[in-house]
């Protein structure tokens, strides 16, 4: 890869896993914002609880926490503590020059690890399902960036 | 753009939008750390009561949440929620080749959102202010996301 | 830098402490799970407290925060903190040609006073130790940012 360009197959495969992921993350937020509004409630900062146009009624229990937005905000905190790690890992990965089916595999694999694990998450189900959809991510993220430090190491 | 150098007009504008962000992110870190030696409070970890020379007397009050203190860490997390992201999808707008006009728009105008978004947090402004400069960013970044994964989707 | 591989000495470089630094903070995710599963507590999500094989004995407390889970995350949140943003402010770095020497005492120098911050955490060190550690870290992170920024203002 001797060129920095989206017409690179595996720079494009990256770019695609890369930017589905940001917008599962930017997602979340506004899902957050979504429940907030429906709720009225789970708001974080004093001043939110000023008479405003969007919140004509103050109540002090809407800074008590809420648990359908305490629920996006625990897929939030879980996409914080992945994904920026996927997003290095997967562009430096490509970089070793990995066939493209692996790099498809891989890199597609942990999009939908990550998609399951949100579906886990947001209905509910227990713990077991949930884990088993962040194990199948983590040991890809930890599966690419073993092979950037050998590939490093080597080079 | 076959050539990985800040000679590289686009690239310039993603290293000065990206290193901009950095700062701004490790600035909290900082005014973190100056707003729990100004109150002497706001700390987390037990340990942190110790007697040491930095803390003379310690009081279990110290742990306690410090409205000023934490204040710094809400704006923090909403960068973790966002800043990281912007990284990501920055660089790799920029390998989707847009006019140096529409890159910087986009690149600077997400940085003056999320400067804006610092001083309307800072200064307890009303929910619709904040919300209206976080959500300045985030449409920035929803464009950029979906424009590389059209362009990589196309390649 | 006009080609992107590993065979480039710089990227390399980058890419070792990248590669360490990600396998860092998932051993964090990981050694959470771990100690979740040794005090059979200090989880967070309510659907957690549902009888299953891996909890046969389900009881409230289990949702309690637990200082010893507590604090790997604390530790964690202190990495999504740093980095992420080290992530990207080592590549444009690289990108800057610094000399190698200079590339490997700032990229591999970051990553042992992050070793060091978790070894002075986990073991619960005053402050200031556990200070030193960050703040070494942080203007790492500091001078690199200021060096891209004034690099892609100067190009």
């Amino acid at each position: 890869m001797d060129k920095l360009t989206l017409a690179n197959p595996l720079l494009a495969t990256y770019a695609i896993a890369a930017s589905l992921m940001i917008l599962k993350v930017v997602a979340m937020a506004w899902l957050t914002v979504w429940r907030m509004m429906q709720e009225k409630g789970g708001y974080r900062a004093p001043e939110d609880l000023r008479r405003t146009p969007l919140n004509p009624k103050p109540d002090p229990v809407q800074l008590a926490p809420n648990e359908r937005v305490e629920r996006i905000r625990r897929i939030m905190q879980n996409d914080l503590e992945n994904v920026p790690f996927f997003l290095a890992a997967g562009f430096l990965y490509v970089l070793t020059q990995p066939s493209l089916a692996l790099a498809q595999w891989l890199l597609y694999g942990y999009v939908v690890s990550r998609f399951l694990h949100f579906l886990a998450y947001a209905t509910g189900q227990i713990h077991e399902v949930r884990a088993a959809t962040w194990t199948a991510g983590s040991l890809i993220l930890i599966y690419m960036s073993a092979s950037i430090l050998l590939a490093a190491l080597g080079s």
